[in-house]
């Protein structure tokens, strides 16, 4: 194997400081929102038995499992997303106090076709709450999707809303036969990347046309305000179930508006969501342009967690996508790069000095300023490159004259700006311009 | 499959918000220092090509991998450690600046036999230089497990130095044949848990008695403050490697001196640390009486790079073992269980009031205090009941007099004091309840 080889493996990223620094900043931002809204931080494992995982992945899903055996025999499996195992965690911990709201920012694995912006490893930003039927929990976490994004600071985007029970109602009540349900969605989730009459095809090719496909595009074409859609299906629909979801929708955006939020928040007719085991809400947040799908999904799922606990407790959650959201960042230069975390590098102006660099780095350190010192014993003017290349905002050079002072020599990268500084006081000099900066 | 065999796979363990919130503090204050001591972040996949791994594994570890083929029989591994992939990873980056300064707190695999506080899924925080021969490198990682150990409230704790060039001199000089250094190796490292007999009778069993195993054991005996050791030892010693191995530890400890810490440090010239890679100095820190071992484990490796990346490229770095020093915290008491972050619980005296609930979360989450509201429409009573279970230090209740009067009523659930407060102000008032108590 020669070193040209060595590589991560096909769909996998090594993430440099340079992604890295981003990353963790994005990660911090979501995360503080979701604990704000009382969520707490869990984790699972990796890896789950692989029938927890085969219990209600589809077969798309179970295509895309990585799964193998260990020294026991025991069949395994990386998880393919955090909702499956949050599930079979409820059965594992019965006793939990509810509602459980749990957040976790972590990776999970999928063995898809290699295509631009999509990976085998990535990261998901889920945020659930699990025993509660209150359409204002479904509110709660639209809020925080709504929230991050603006916090992240994208301006604007569109959250669109949806009922799985409205879509089922609309379906009955044109008479499409069961077998064809799922194609007619299927078709329906594609008008925002086809258009009218590209759903029209769709749907003849799986055998849907005439009347009733002419309903499914007029169905598809309301569109305004959530009140005037809501209230142009109302004059549409007719049955019990219509009346549940419409009712369900209108609380929905009723309790959107309540936690103050009203811009940007449309209802979507044609969202489907693909996930088979959402019941009721769905939802998605989409970014104008962004060229990446949807950046947030999510909606409420009653029914998979009895599948694991025995009994059926009510839920619902977003998950944010963290790549697209995070590639959308850096397309739109919304997040700074830099290389490195460090904002001070103290070198000596020639090597006898190097013991006095190590001192003075941890005056900085105490004070709280990301510190670096020369291990490489290289001359000053290669150390400046060094700080140069990497980005580090400040140079601190530590030489005989100025130590006879006690002082140093602090030279600011950016501006070419240098100064005298004592030493007892260049840590809390260099921390207040790292921090005005 | 019953409910009851939902569980997570053998040596696994979920993470409730409780230990969570433990574990996401103790990565906070180690990431923090890191950084401050210009780390940067880096994350790997968590798995690579087998190959790679397999490149630097010895049979033990080979044999505790998860390997497995992906849908195209390329043969991958869940990653073992984190200096592998860091490793791997600078053959795939050729032209990263120098030195590079990475840490990295993750998860790593082993397929381990079964035992108490051993995982097969556990989180390894590394820090490391790559990039420079100084030893001055060497103290900086010595320095950060240091300042770790502190900053999480250890008070009495011991680092243990030594050089694999000492040892490699020492077995030399007393005429150990190349077959059996392993062995003896193997021998001295167990003189912590099994004392100056057990280390006889090993090297005994191992075919190394008389005046050799006496040699060892005179040498296991030096101890002292370090530059009481490294005296003696020069005595005892008279070679090129003893003297250039010598001179290094006599660096190490004036470099750790110089860098502010003067306690805790001796030489201990029975510490050999497994790992095969390790060419010059070696530590590792143990907390007296804690019965988990090391909880920081490190050295220099300057060669395992060069097998990844052609050229060799010293390195030098310092792992903490995330989990042992968990397991020691919680047993000490050293942290704060929490069973959730939420510091305020709103709760409406009737449910008609539960609009007004989200109004007044929203204004304390816009004050940055950890709010939820009622989602299960309880009684008063039982949503106080919940606010004690898990812990909740603050509980605002929505009634319809306050209301009128643009107040809410704020109750401190540690102190039972109860007070009105104007709705405008909650956020505030909570917060600097929360951040003063």
């Amino acid at each position: 194997m020669g070193a040209s080889e060595f590589k991560t493996p096909r769909g996998t990223r090594d993430f440099l400081p340079e992604q890295m620094i981003v990353r963790n900043q994005v990660i911090k931002t979501i995360s503080n929102i979701y604990e704000t809204y009382g969520f707490s931080p869990l984790e699972t494992p990796a890896f789950e038995y692989y029938d927890v995982l085969a219990q209600k992945a589809g077969q798309d899903t179970l295509e895309q499992i990585y799964d193998f055996k260990d020294k026991s025999d025991r069949r395994l499996a990386l998880r393919f997303d955090l909702t499956v195992p949050l599930a079979r965690l409820m059965g594992s911990n019965p006793t939990i106090t509810l509602p459980f709201k749990r957040y976790c920012i972590s990776r999970v694995w999928r063995y898809e076709r290699q295509q631009k912006g999509r990976y085998r490893e990535f990261w998901q930003a889920d945020v659930d709450i699990i025993g509660s039927d209150k359409i204002a929990a479904d509110a709660e976490v639209v809020a925080i999707a709504h929230d991050c994004l603006k916090a992240l600071g994208f301006d604007s985007f569109q959250i669109r809303l949806n009922n799985r029970k409205l879509l089922e109602a609309f379906i009955t009540s044109i008479g499409i036969s069961e077998g064809l349900v799922g194609e007619a969605f299927r078709a329906m989730d594609k008008l925002d990347k086809i258009g009218d009459d590209g759903v029209k095809q769709e749907l003849g090719e799986r055998g849907i046309s005439g009347f009733t496909a002419d309903k499914i595009l007029e169905f598809l074409e309301i569109s305004g305000d959530p009140e005037s859609v809501l209230s142009q299906v109302s004059q549409l629909l007719d049955s019990e179930l219509a009346t549940e979801a419409l009712d369900e929708l209108k609380e929905l955006v009723n309790k959107i508006n309540i936690l103050g939020i009203t811009e940007n928040i449309v209802v979507d007719l044609s969202l489907v969501r693909g996930l088979s085991y959402y019941t009721g809400s769905v939802f998605e947040a989409v970014i104008p342009e962004g060229g990446v799908g949807s950046v947030a999904g999510g909606g409420r799922y009653d029914e998979l967690i009895g599948l694991y606990s025995g009994k059926n407790i009510p839920a619902v959650g977003i998950a944010l996508g963290l790549e697209r959201i995070i590639t959308v960042m850096e397309e739109r230069n919304m997040v700074a790069k830099k290389k490195t975390v460090t904002q001070a590098l103290v070198v000596p102006v020639f090597r006898e000095l190097a013991d006095e660099t190590l001192r003075v780095a941890q005056v900085l350190r105490k004070a709280g300023v990301k510190t670096e010192v020369d291990f490489r014993g290289r001359k000053l003017r290669k150390n400046f490159d060094y700080a140069d290349r990497l980005g580090i905002p400040f140079v601190i050079v530590v030489g005989p004259d100025e130590l006879e002072q006690n002082k140093v020599s602090l030279r600011n990268m950016d501006s070419g700006e240098q100064l005298l500084v004592n030493i007892d006081l260049v840590g809390n000099v260099v921390k207040e311009k790292c921090t005005t900066q």
